[in-house]
Formats: C-alpha cells, sequence, structure tokens
C-alpha cells in the first residue's frame, strides 16, 4: 500500500494547484481525478465560455466598426469553428496542466476518489493511507424540480449549450446569475434572440445596486423578465409568472437552466467518514481545514465563493497550511474572504471587488460613495462612443475613508479589477488611491477619478 | 488689474488639472492657453494616436477573426472616417474640459502667457498679478539638424503624421522610441510598409531589456534597424549607416521624426525672469517648486518623465502643496518618481513601472527577477493563440523580496498596470503579491504567476 503525504480529491483549479504547490514544497502527492484535469472551470466552465466569448465580441466588433472608420461585408461566425477553437484551447490547457503535474511529480490518478476517514482514500478500487487529504470535488448545476424541467431535450445545462451542435435562433436562460448573464451575452450577440426569465429584482445578485442595472442595460439585445418565477416548461417553452401574479411565457427553441451551483457532496463518503457537510458545502474555516484532522476542502464544494480563483487561493492556504501549520497562518496564509474578485465576461463587462453598498450598510457600517461613468476616460470614449455604458463606484468606510469596495462595469474590468484586490488588501483610504499614479489614457482611470469624485 | 492666487501657464494635462484641483479647492484661478485645452496629449498627442490605434485593431481583428471562427469579406478602413471620428473624440473631450473649468469658475484666457517674474504674468497684452504662478508650457518635437530634415515636406513630426489626408505606401520612421513605435505600428497595421531605424541597439530604451526585444518581434510587419545613425534625408529616402559603418537606406513615401520632445522652455521669459532652466527643461524639486517663490512648474516643460500621467501627478502635488504647504508635503503630495507606470500602445501593447533589471543593477540594487510568458494565461491563449508573444516580469530587492519593477508586454498591459503601481507605492514583496487574487481567467494573472516562480 503506497502512502502519500497529500491524496487531493479531484483535479480541478484547487485540487490541481494545492497538488501543484505541495509538489514544489516537496510532499508527495497524488492527485485523484475520474474526467479530465481543470474540472469544471477549464473545460465546461469559466474557459470555454471566455473563449467562445472572444469569437462572439470579435464578430460583433466587425460588424460595428464602421463609426471607428473600419468597414467589412458579409461578416459572420461559424460556430462549428468557434467550437473547434474553444476544444482545442482547452485540451492544450488541460495537457499542460498534466504536464506540470508530472514534471512536480505529482502522481495523477484517473479514477473516482472516496474518503474513507482521515488519513485513508480510495482511488478507484485501491485505497490508500496518506496523512493529509485535500477534498476538492467541485460543484453541479443545479436543476431545479420545475415540472417539465428534467428529462427535457430542449433543456440543457451550461455544459449542454457550450457544445451545442446548432445555435438556437430563440434561447430563453433561466436565472440572471454570472453563468445566465454570460451565455445571454454570448447568444444575443451571435445573432439569437435571447429572453432571461429571473426571479429576483435584479441580475447578478451579489453585484452592487447601482452597478447591476448598467451592465443590464449594457446587455442591450436581451430582454430581461425580473421578478419572475418559472412555473413549468413544456418543450422549450418557459411558462413563468410575473410579480403582479399575471402569468406569460417565453417561446424559445432552448432553454438554458441557470439557476446555480450546489457543491458535490454526495457520492464520495463525506458523511460517511464523519465530516462536517450539508448540501451548502462541506464546512471550512479560513485555513481549509474541516472538522476531521488533516482532512481539508477546497474550491467549489465548500460552497464559498464558487469561483476558480477561490479555489486557487485556498489551494495555496491549504498547502501552506499542510506545508508550515501555524508558521503559515502567522505569514498571512488564510483566506481573507472581502479581498476576492469577481468578473462577468458578458459583452460589456463587469468587475468587483469587496462589498457592495447595500452589504456594507446590511452589516452596519456608515459607508460614503461615489460613481463616475467610465466616459470620463477617454480612452473608453475613444473605443466605446460616449453614449456607452460603463460605471466605476468606489465604496469607502466614512469615518477612515478606507476603500472597502470597488465596482465596475465596462471596458476592460475583469483585467484591472485585480489593482482594487492590492487596494483592498492593503486597506487604501481614498486619498491613497488618489496619489496613486494610472497610465494615460486607460479605462482604468476612471477608478481614480472615482476617487478624486469623492466627498471629503 | 485683476490679482489672482494662481495663474496657470499653459492648458495642457498638467496645467488644466492643477487649474481644476485649485478651484475646488476655493483659489481663485486663471488658466492661460494660447491654443486648445488638452496640450499635446489631447490634441495631437495620446488621445488622437490611441483613437486611430483602436480602430487599426479593429481592422486586424475583422482580418485575422478565422482562427476564432469569425470572417469577413472586404474588409477595408477608410482613413478620412478614422480621421472623422478621432476629430470628433478629440473635440468632444476638449469641449469636456473647457466645461469642467467653466464650472469650477476658472478664468481661461485665451492667450499666450509670459512669465514676468514671481507674482506676475502677462497673458496677451494684459499684465496680472497674481499669489502663485504654475508654469506648464509643455515640450515640442524635436527636429534634429539633419541635412534634408528642416524645410522638406516629406518630413513630418507626429502632429503631422496624425493628420495625413492619404496614408503613405512605404513610411520610415526615425526613432524607436514610444512615438516611433506606436505610429509605426499603426501605420503597419494599415497595411503601409514601416521601416524604423533607430541609433540605439533596442527600441524603447527605458524598457527593461528583456522586455523589449518581445515588443520589437510583436511588432512582426515592421522592419527595425537598430544601431543605425541617419545621416540625411533626401526626398522621403533616408541614408544612414550601420554599427558596422556600412551605409544603407531605406526609401519611402513619408519619413516621420520621432527622435523624441524637449521641454518647451523658450519664448516664456523663463531666463529673463530668473527661472533655473536649461535645454533640459525647469527644474523642480519633488514637490514642483522651482527656484523661485511661489513658482510652480509641472508636466513636460520639467523635463522629468514626460507623460501625461505624470503631469497630472505633479499638477495635484503642486496644487496640494500650495494650497497646504508643509502639511500637504507631509500626507504624501509629493512626486515619487518611481512609482510612475508608462504604456506603449502599439498592437501589442506594452507597460510598466518602477526599475528595469538593467537600471536596479546600474544603482547596485541585488535583484531577484523572474518572467512567465503571457500564455501561462488561459485567456491570452484563447484570444490570441499559443504562439502570441507577450511576457510578465517582477524585479524584486534581493535582499527584502520587495517588488521594485514589472513590466508587461501583450494584450491589456496598458490597463492591468495601474495595480502595479499599487503593489510599488505599498512597497509590497512577492509573499504579499503572492497572496493577492486575481480574477480567473485574466491576462493579468500572468503577474502573480511570475510572483509564484521567483525563486525564494
Amino acid at each position: 500500500m503506497d502512502k502519500y503525504d497529500v491524496i487531493v480529491m479531484g483535479g480541478g483549479p484547487g485540487g490541481y494547484l494545492a497538488a501543484e504547490r505541495l509538489a514544489h514544497a516537496g510532499k508527495k502527492v497524488a492527485l485523484a481525478e475520474k474526467s479530465a484535469l481543470g474540472g469544471t472551470c477549464l473545460n465546461v466552465g469559466c474557459i470555454p465560455t471566455k473563449t467562445l466569448l472572444n469569437s462572439a465580441k470579435l464578430y460583433v466588433h466587425a460588424r460595428e466598426g464602421a463609426k471607428f472608420g473600419v468597414s467589412a461585408e458579409n461578416v459572420r461566425y461559424d460556430w462549428k469553428a468557434m467550437q473547434a477553437w474553444k476544444d482545442e484551447v482547452v485540451s492544450k490547457l488541460v495537457g499542460a496542466i498534466g504536464l506540470t503535474e508530472k514534471k512536480l511529480g505529482v502522481d495523477v490518478i484517473a479514477a473516482e476518489a472516496k474518503l474513507l476517514g482521515p488519513g485513508r482514500v480510495q482511488i478507484g478500487e485501491k485505497v490508500y493511507d496518506t496523512e493529509h487529504v485535500i477534498v476538492a470535488t467541485g460543484s453541479l448545476p443545479v436543476m431545479p424540480p420545475i415540472p417539465g424541467c428534467r428529462g427535457n431535450p430542449k433543456v440543457v445545462d451550461s455544459t449542454g449549450l457550450l457544445s451545442v451542435p446548432e445555435m438556437p435562433k430563440r434561447l430563453c436562460v433561466i436565472g440572471g446569475g454570472v453563468i445566465g448573464v454570460e451565455f445571454a451575452s454570448l447568444f444575443s450577440a451571435l445573432g439569437a434572440e435571447v429572453e432571461v426569465v429571473e426571479m429576483l429584482d435584479e441580475i447578478v445578485p451579489f453585484m452592487d445596486r447601482e452597478a447591476a442595472p448598467i451592465l443590464r442595460r449594457g446587455l442591450k439585445s436581451v430582454t430581461f423578465n425580473l421578478g419572475c418565477k418559472v412555473e413549468k416548461i413544456e418543450g422549450a417553452t418557459v411558462f413563468y409568472r410575473k410579480k403582479d401574479g399575471s402569468e406569460a411565457k417565453s417561446e424559445a427553441d432552448l432553454v438554458l437552466m441557470a439557476v446555480g451551483r450546489k457543491p458535490n457532496v454526495d457520492g464520495w463518503g463525506a458523511k460517511e467518514a464523519g465530516l462536517d457537510v450539508s448540501p451548502k458545502g462541506v464546512a471550512v474555516d479560513d485555513r481549509m481545514r474541516t472538522n476531521l484532522p488533516k482532512v481539508w476542502a477546497v474550491g467549489d464544494v465548500t460552497g464559498r465563493s464558487l469561483l476558480a480563483h477561490t479555489a486557487y487561493r485556498m489551494a495555496e492556504v491549504a498547502a501552506a497550511n499542510i506545508v508550515d501549520g501555524e508558521a503559515a497562518a502567522a505569514r498571512g496564509e488564510v483566506l481573507r474572504w472581502d479581498a476576492i474578485p469577481w468578473a462577468v465576461y458578458s459583452i460589456p463587462e463587469a468587475a468587483g471587488i469587496g462589498l457592495t453598498q447595500q452589504e456594507a450598510e446590511r452589516r452596519g457600517i456608515e459607508v460614503k460613495t461615489s460613481s463616475v461613468p467610465l466616459r470620463v476616460s477617454g480612452r473608453f470614449a475613444a473605443e466605446n462612443g460616449f453614449a456607452a455604458p460603463g460605471t466605476a463606484k468606489l465604496i469607502a468606510e466614512a469615518a477612515t475613508g478606507r476603500i472597502i469596495g470597488v465596482h465596475i462595469v465596462g471596458a476592460y474590468a475583469s483585467e484591472t479589477i485585480w489593482g482594487a484586490s492590492a487596494v483592498i488588501e492593503q486597506e487604501l483610504r481614498v486619498s491613497d488611491l488618489r496619489q496613486l499614479v494610472f497610465p494615460h489614457p486607460t479605462v482604468s482611470e476612471a477608478i481614480r477619478e472615482a476617487a478624486w469624485a469623492m466627498k471629503d
């Protein structure tokens, strides 16, 4: 029986990165993955959607270049070619992870893992001893108990939609969260008629309530039905009830079910092993420890911030704490939940970090805020026109001026937001941000403008 | 005779922002500008070039979309339409500055200003008393004494090239600095044959010597003649001598002279007023004070870091020191020269901040460095292909791990670099940067990867 220092259960972003960091630190590591390395994010999540969204952006830009002096005829996309490029990207990146693990000496075992208890994991048919276990089993799309939903070939989840062989003419998206909005943006950019049916009153619930409507209006060719509860699906027709009680329906050719994802807590021995687990995920502290000794959990299975980069950071925290124990935590190797950025890769993009104004108020923090339209940036206006939607909003603690939230809608948001991670992690005040020099002309300068626009 | 608190001489980025900040603080301010507000940057510099470069990028993307599943026929650009959009952008932004000044109560005086001495400025025919003077007279393109250069209608500076009525088929660019590289990129993207003749051994002299060649190779359709000294120009033919002593020539239809800019120190009374001035600029300290009491200088005229955003920051520093004196400096209102980012808006882009490896070594700082290709980012690969050039390089002080330089070549560099301003201003160490969470998938993540790739 082989004995490992660490067995990692699941090869998604949390799992594979934990394996890398631990192997790099000299640990003997096994990484169990029954399917392709890279997990949801790489195989059927972030990377494929962003690759397709990039093609869609090129398509839109090629069609809308006249204002900028660029024209073209017969602009078209080839869905199969888009898919082929997406598949090539995914397969190369999956291959790269495999090579990295190999180079670092990680034993990648292509089978399902089952937790037998602290220090014992079954992978495939074989049982292994290990000092530590990292659970990284990820999440699954939620398929809600709406009549006509299960077993209906016209209802797909995000994985199904990514590989749909033909472009639907009409798409109904159930759920206006990140996944719903990104797919709505993708398919509407490609010319499909897209309707979103969302139960809440606004899209992307974790966004600031001032920023979310700007994103929604930016998705100008998507029809949003907010505050609407889906009651049943027949074929590809979605029947829903509006807030005022009236009934309505969306007739489509395909329905995307995007009401959320749930931690994958079943089928791998969590309960039997005594892990503190619920449908909300495996409970962890800010060092990624579970209730069981030397059993750690990272990524979506924790149910906290279901984002690949959160999984990355969780993996690093777990690895550092496994390697260095208390010393790791002392040097900051803990999860800081309020300094995790997010991004929506729709056209236009949105991104943010820290608290929304509403969340700050819920926590009883007195805040001051400042919003500027992105067109304060000359580059934004030059590249998008003066009427394009976009905003940069800052939220600061009123008492100290410390910045606790940064929210952006518009071009480059996903790429500029990391600077706000530094701002929030370093607890910069508005006055500090004002002194930072931003290159000119950039869209990122709107963040600086927002700092200057804030009342002292 | 009107008496002002502050008279600002020159309405470019340094001048107009100083006027805004001071008026916002309650000062009575006059802003003298003989030409359009916005200075070189807005009228004939950053904004027009970036606007045209964006059109060029759309043109290139429309032509090269096949790999990503997007195709088009008869893709073309209309130089006049590109110009028209550029002119519209510039004129709207100039108008916006005028409105802002008006709203804040700044007296914009459309005439040339002349410094008579501390507290006295002549604007047009009228002499004004003022407590403070801010000199912001900007810079001018250098036209070197090369035979055949002056008075040659085939030799233009950047201002001339921006409004050239016809696209040249062949362009020779003298000078491989930022301006030369951006125009070379613009015109080669639009299909011109472009040759750059540069005296030094590499383009963009202030770039890290590891990054600059990557940018150069990224500009794949531009021919670079490095280490070549121009000896004369006849018509649009540039004769130069190579490093090995041999002679060569570049036959073009138009020649761009882009060997640099010089501070505008003549013709406005600097010497007569007793200002410490040389061809290198008006001497200032890190609070923008000159040798004369209550006479300040900001922007290109100081000869320090001829960038619009440096001018902005100088303007803020001068304004804060005028308003609050010593208290301003105490709260950080001084110029920190090593925390100023720069960007090259070519296709691909480049950006950086802080020290290059070479500059650090010149200063005797022992460093450790780390470089990763941008294709470590899944988004970069998805959007640019796996063979696209790009790099992220970090330079840290070996003794402390403190990051003192960040250098990027490739997509979004200009927009992601502001985060590095925060990193360098806050004196983050490599270990701190590793703990920052970046959204996935982004190109900015390559910066994080570089931090993780650095040897401890």
